[in-house]
This record gives C-alpha cells, sequence and structure tokens, in this order.
C-alpha cells in the first residue's frame, strides 16, 4: 500500500490502480513518470481512452492540483495526436464525478473521446438539448451562491 | 488586438472575448489573472458555468498549457463548491473541440456541470448507452496507431 499525503492510497479493489501496476491488463497508449493513457473497454467512438494519475484518488474532488494538471496536459496531447492517427474530427474531454455525474470507476480519470462525423464511428449523442428558455434570475443567483466562496 | 506568441488574438468577433472584455455582460462567478468563470446561458443543469482563459484560444488543440492549467484549476476550485454551495452531489467537466465534438463557440472553455439525482434540476442524459460489446483488436489498433506517436 502507497501511503500518500492526502490520505488517497492505493487500492487493491481498485481496477485502474490495478491496471498500473500491471497485474490487469489494458491497452496502453502513453505513460510518463505520473500518468498512464489505455484504450477504454467501453468506447462511445473508435479510439475512446482513459487518462489517469498513476497516483490512486477517488474522484476530482479529491485528485491532486499536480496529478490533475498532469493528466489534463497528457489528455491535450493525445487529443492532436487524434487527428492526425485516426482522423478525428473533434474531440471531447470528460471527467465523470460521483454516482450523480456518471462515474463508475473511484479512480479519477478523464475520457478522451475522438468525434467523427461518421456515425458508424462515432454513437454519442448530445447529453441535452440545448435552447431552454433561459432563467437570468436563476443564472444570478446561482452566480451569486458560488461567488460567495470560490 | 492583443497579439500573442501563439498567433492567437482577442478577436471582436468573439462573444467570450466580449466578455472577457466587459462589453457583453454575464453572471460572474470567479476570476483570477488569467481565468474567468460565469453562468451558461443554456444551462443542461442548474448552476452550469462555463471557466475559459482570458487570453483568446479557438480550442482545445491550441490553448496554451499554461492557459489549460490555470483554467482546469478553477473548474476544479468550482466543482468542489458547487457541492456545498448549491447542493450538487456529482459533476462533470466537459471540453467540446471542433464542430464534429459538439464546440459553438471557438473560445476554448471548459463546462462545470453540477450534476443532481433531482431530474427537475438535472436534464443530462448518457451521451451514449455502455455495454456495447468491446473489440479488443479494434482497440489494440488503436493503441498502436496513438501510441506510436504520442
Ligand atoms: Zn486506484
Ligand atoms: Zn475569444
Amino acid at each position: 500500500m502507497i501511503e500518500t499525503g492526502s490520505g488517497d492510497a492505493a487500492d487493491e479493489n481498485c481496477v485502474f490502480c490495478e491496471i498500473v501496476a500491471g497485474r490487469i491488463r489494458s491497452d496502453k497508449v502513453a505513460e510518463d513518470a505520473s500518468t498512464l493513457a489505455f484504450m477504454d473497454i467501453d468506447p462511445g467512438a473508435d479510439g475512446h481512452l482513459l487518462v489517469i494519475p498513476k497516483q490512486h484518488s477517488a474522484d476530482l474532488l479529491s485528485v491532486s492540483p499536480e496529478d490533475l494538471m498532469a493528466t489534463t496536459l497528457a489528455a491535450q496531447r493525445i487529443a492532436k495526436v487524434m487527428y492526425t492517427q485516426l482522423g478525428a474530427e473533434g474531440v471531447n474531454l470528460l471527467n465523470c464525478c460521483g454516482t450523480a455525474g456518471w462515474q463508475t470507476v473511484f479512480h479519477f480519470h478523464l475520457h478522451v473521446i475522438p468525434r467523427y462525423r461518421d456515425k458508424s464511428k462515432d454513437r454519442l449523442e448530445l447529453p441535452f438539448e440545448p435552447g431552454m428558455p433561459s432563467d437570468a434570475d436563476a443564472r444570478a443567483r446561482y452566480a451569486q451562491l458560488l461567488s460567495a466562496v470560490v
């Protein structure tokens, strides 16, 4: 078990820690001192992959700023290569935090999803229909609640 | 016009540059030297906001590593506050790059979307149905294509 300053520890029940340790195989795309990128086994589009910090943290709330930055920069590098190597015409970065935010593996990860106009390669649909009448009062209220603390 | 090393320039036709300049109003949530956060006018869930670098860049491909890091760290700080101030039960971070990736404003931005079990506050649906039979050969092929260059 690796103890860390933040109290996060490698979890032998964490499938991504097992991938980092090499005890579960993955289709590795890239690796550096602190991050690992490997193919998602349940892709939303052809070439969908995940970038994770090697150090365990559960989610966006607990990942260290250093690991968050390293993971995001690795995701940007890989996104660029998706255009040249896979013919991607767009990319999405997605983090899912919490069960209510669709998180299923509780080791922080960024989805990097190449996008294509060819629907045979791309199964993603917009997660919500834009064009709801916007509510200026609600926007002002949420902005005030958040800006008081951020 | 602000010329930058990367060739990105404030664009007077860019609505987010106009927001940074204060010529278009927004519901501001947070601001630091290089980033600005404000409410999305077309929210997918209550409290949905955007974090942008003040410096113009079109998208994930062209944003500088410094602006990408600053934007991501600001998004993490705000995500934490969404739990305490808005009662969020989850969060999504989303970047849309390219028209094929749902980008509509070509000034790099991260969506920070608080998530709720209460569907009256949360209109998001999973962008794809997980559980497709996974194709190990395809995963290995994509990993090889990408890892050759990343
Ligand atoms: Zn883990
Ligand atoms: Zn702009």
